[in-house]
């Protein structure tokens, strides 16, 4: 078999009198002419689309070609023709770091002959001519086989063939069968498609490239806590040690990723008090973003939560619970960060000698000194950027691999794409989700240039035409190709009217959306699973009494607890593939606009969950689901299993169209795993 | 003022160190990551929308970079905000040929700091130091000014300003005021506008190609008929002389490009007979598309039609007319072709020797042989390339820059890519219509390497929806860049279901919706104004009694013609210029399902035309429509009139929703001109 290295690339050629004919056009994912990466994690698989034409009704044939980078060799795998010209292929890559892909694709003149053949043969309207103009083309056939094993049945289904042509004027069944049985056995099929030559192939251009991280990084749940706040019992005293049994407690709930605001020292200089008080009163313990203190800045671990022995035992217990820690990387500092002292120029000066700090006119947060990526000298940026980086390496030296980025978008873009480009030679295993709440393009942006997760919009979709929409964006789109959402339904600072109005039943269905629309999801507890919390004021999304600026207590043994069903919903996750992607993602439209159902698969198509919940807090709510059986690959004709992986009960269903009813008092959700049996044929 | 040539590129630089911030994405229209050039006409308005993005609060600017191809000098012009990040620019070339166009874009400082000092001023929350940050960007200003005559006026702004910043601490209104008038002058604005440093300023990457093509490619109305048709009185006998009252007929109902279908020798072996019988009869005409004879090929003419002196008076009278001949350009043969004798190596052979005629197994086409685009000798291809390519320059030699090219995608992409390419060099001024009916992407690929115009799904897109959705396909999307939809309500080979069942009011209807829905738009007359024609069989759209095959008799005198409705709606389209473009297409609801209004403007947004349909051929159809009127850009508190440019009749509507019904039995759609008057008012 020659290897694809034999074929050159004639995209870039200048339309001349070159052949072929072939055109590839519209691979995707192609992010930015392919300045930019794809994303797939480990274990996962790529898909990659491409549009493949060519004049005439000649059949065409696609491979899909991938290696990592800086491998020689490529890997190839057939495309299948998904109509209209369209073509897919998939790779699953076995190692992080960047890999890049390609589509080659040539007219098909075996597949083009034969099927003009047969067509003739079974009108009666073939001629020995046109059974021998078939023969250059298994002569070039063989040829290309070289010395491959292939060629020994190439040479023979060609003589078999030669016997044949003679008999095609007037053809007998028998000659039609014998002929059929040749050029449609799939072991010639196979050959054929492995058969390429140069002068007859065409590439898609510059390979695009693809970055491959953490099985993690597509599949995650998140549980956030204040490591300071003291949980009854369980961890009184509120520091890392005290971590500890926390950690036990976030993985028996199924969480996979333990995130901590920000550990370090807190500034003293303009401290926050309660409530974002503007001046801290004595006690106050100040707010966890101000970063920096006398006791150290970004690689330093504030005094009250312990030491870096306390924090290598917190890593040890959650390798050994298979969970990681994602610490909060939040580029700032107090007035009273070391930086500040020792850097000076990293900041930006005001005309009387002071440094400014943030604000949003006519808003001022004097406790907050932005850096300033764009310092006037090259060799200041350069020395900020390394002393930035060093941050994340200093902290991947601890055993943290994951980080949740405050802002993002209010650092500079090339720092990130600096980076996270030099982060990945050496780490490919970093997780980084950007804290990004702003516009579109912007969210976009940072997940083009690397971040590996994104926070999104969800907290602010709430009806089904919201909800739809937005996930069709994120997983029919573009963005399918690099952006990965992580849906959460509260954060420190997004206590949303959902919550806030819609009691125990608002909680459940923001929960189940969020783990089961997205394959990365996470919450902040306790709050979230003790459904506690008072808005700061009417309308507004702050929690009163905030753990950003003073230390709470929760006890996370009450009975009231979603932690159960919680429990229960990161089980069906882990064993689900169906919602371990976005991908396939399917919305089931419902006569009635407050039920909302959707279904996920498998990339094979096999696991298949439907998800409905009664989007109503107050009241049960009914309606018909007309289900799309055909596009989950369900046979219409016979019946299905739906078993409500919630409450254990099966169901049986028919046909398109089944009456769902849920009772928000009860759970306001079904998640149904559907199966169908089909029966042996007696064919 | 600094030329923008003083601009580096920073975007193909890797991340690094570098400044500046700002990036610029998805800069539209963009074809294959500008591989294939964007469509402009002649007069018409260039768009050119970008992502401009920044980490930050700050503000930003953006320029739309253009010039002809081969010009040093970059002509320029601001990009407006359109919000979320998007910024739209636009320009209008002035000559014919390829162009090209970047985008580039700053973080304008002088409005980041005066837009934050205002906020200050006004909250009371102003110091000297606000105002003396800004004092730099003022000393930058100047610098860059130069020797422009800006530089006097930002000097006097830059001193005014100094004399305020001391009693900016407990700022009297008095001084905001003054602060005010002298910061939000327009001039400075323009000026700071006008301004880019080098170092702060990004470039979009490699310019981007547009080909502008003549005004007709834009906006045309075609009229096809057979030249070898006989017109009662008219033009009895069926020649090219003939045509000359014909040209006189058409300019006269508003078509100002008259196509012919070839005109070229007919082959005489195995010519079709009538109704595209296997075998002709003696006397039969054959088929105008089976192109050559001992009388010649491609650049002959067929003796019954006349002779170039023949064909240069119809181009004289056409000229005459402001109209313009299109010929087709059917790259085939018929077996009798003198490229067959000269040039079998241009054929496919088959292994008898015989040339391989046209087939689609089982069916045949012996009365055409294909060209072989890729012949297996380089020297044979381009000898062939070149001679077709000098058929195009034959027929420009006689007068004729407009073609109709028959069937393009059944030849090879590369060799469109190649003649286009080269026709382009010499004559930009040639348009091409490509008559692919087949599958989206590769009609789009047809149009994407260089077809001006492009035939349609039209003829079968009945209903609103599919009406709105592929109206919206093409005017919204990717495509709106480069695919210049020419809506064709029939063609010889199109005889619709809407016009073989749906009467009178079927022809109107696709008539109106055709030559309001776009801008190119044609007819194959004169059995359509004349509302005549048979079906071959039922379910079938060709013709009993095709043309294609045999002389037909028409009579354009009749009373009945549709001909003064469609000079009617000629001159209408001729008169605004809200329907000589697409891109301004929009879609008003209307709570009747039958009843499909969508309305367009020019680029200023000026004239308005707001077209009803009722899709209904029999019933009179009454329904509320719900009209945009703030996208519109009409007052919603204000009446507006409501002219009726078919009937004459004026109305005056209030408000969103106002009803409209309308009788097929007379004309099934208003074309309302849209005028509104806004009274001074007294401020």
């Amino acid at each position: 078999m020659p290897s694809s290295d034999d074929v050159t690339s004639d995209v870039d050629a200048p339309a001349d009198f070159d052949l072929p004919r072939v055109v590839i056009a519209y691979v995707k994912p192609c992010l930015d002419a392919g300045e930019h990466a794809a994303k797939c994690a480990l274990g996962h698989m790529m898909h990659v689309q491409a549009a493949v034409i060519c004049d005439g009704h000649d059949f065409l044939k696609a491979d899909l070609l991938y290696r990592r980078r800086g491998e020689e060799e490529w890997q190839h795998t057939p495309m299948k023709s998904l109509g209209n010209d369209l073509y897919e292929g998939d790779f699953t890559p076995e190692a992080l770091g960047y890999w890049e892909y390609k589509v080659k694709a040539a007219i098909d003149r075996f597949t083009s002959w034969r099927d003009g053949l047969i067509k003739k043969l079974e009108a009666g309207e073939c001629t020995p001519i046109d059974g021998e103009i078939g023969l250059p083309i298994f002569e070039g056939m063989i040829k290309a086989c070289n010395r491959s094993p292939d060629r020994r049945h190439i040479e023979h289904v060609n003589s078999e063939l030669e016997l044949l042509i003679g008999d095609f004027g007037d053809a007998s069944k028998e000659v039609i069968d014998k002929t059929r049985a040749l050029l449609l056995d799939p072991e010639v099929a196979r050959i054929n498609h492995d058969l390429w030559t140069a002068s007859e192939t065409v590439e898609s251009g510059t390979p695009l490239p693809l970055f491959v991280d953490p099985a993690r990084a597509a599949f995650s749940a998140w549980y956030e806590f204040f490591p300071r706040s003291r949980w009854e019992e369980i961890a009184p005293d509120g520091n890392l040690k005290d971590c500890l049994p926390r950690l036990e407690y976030a993985a028996k709930l199924g969480f996979d990723v333990v995130y901590l605001p920000p550990i370090h020292p807190i500034g003293e200089t303009f401290r926050k008090g309660k409530n974002n008080a503007l001046h801290a009163e004595p006690g106050d313990v100040g707010c966890p973003w101000a970063i920096g203190s006398k006791h150290g800045g970004h690689k330093a671990i504030h005094p009250d939560l312990g030491d870096f022995k306390d924090f290598a035992a917190l890593v040890d217990k959650a390798k050994e619970l298979d969970i990681q820690i994602a610490l909060d990387i939040a580029l700032q500092c107090s007035p009273d960060h070391p930086y500040v002292r020792s850097n000076p120029e990293w900041f930006v000066h005001r005309p009387d000698g002071t440094i400014q700090y943030a604000e949003n006119p006519p808003k001022k947060y004097q406790d907050i000194y932005p850096l300033n990526f764009e310092c006037a000298a090259q060799e200041d940026r350069e020395a900020l950027w390394e002393e930035l980086k060093s941050i994340f390496t200093f902290w991947i030296g601890k055993g943290v691999t994951i980080f949740r980025v405050d802002n993002p978008h209010t650092k500079s873009f090339r720092f990130w794409s600096w980076l996270i480009e030099d982060l990945r030679r050496e780490h490919p295993e970093v997780i980084l989700l950007a804290e990004a709440f702003t516009r579109p393009h912007i969210m976009a942006h940072l997940a083009a240039i690397g971040f590996n997760q994104s926070y999104t919009y969800f907290a602010w979709r709430n009806a089904r035409e919201e909800l739809d929409q937005y996930m069709t964006e994120l997983t029919k789109g573009d963005l399918q190709g690099y952006y990965r959402p992580n849906f959460w339904p509260n954060t420190p600072d997004i206590y949303t009217d959902a919550l806030q109005y819609n009691g125990r039943a608002g909680y459940i269905q923001r929960f189940i959306l969020a783990a089961t629309l997205t394959a990365n999801y996470g919450i902040y507890g306790p709050c979230f699973e003790l459904m506690e919390g008072i808005p700061l004021k009417r309308g507004r999304e702050d929690y009163l009494d905030s753990e950003k600026y003073e230390i709470q207590t929760w006890d996370v043994r009450q009975r009231h607890s979603l932690g159960t069903m919680i429990r229960k919903i990161n089980e069906i996750r882990k064993k689900h593939p169906a919602l371990q992607q976005n991908r396939t993602y399917m919305h089931h439209s419902v006569d009635n606009p407050k039920m909302y159902a959707y279904s996920k698969t498998d990339p094979s198509g096999t696991d298949i969950i439907l998800t409905v919940v009664n989007l109503d807090p107050w009241q049960t709510q009914t309606g018909t689901i007309d289900l799309q059986i055909q596009e989950l690959g369900l046979r219409p004709d016979l019946p299905y299993q739906v078993h409500d992986l919630l409450t254990g009960k099966l169901f049986e269903w028919r046909g398109w169209r089944n009456i769902v009813s849920l009772d928000p008092r009860d759970i306001p959700a079904h998640i149904f795993h559907i199966t169908q049996h089909v029966p042996e044929t007696g064919m």
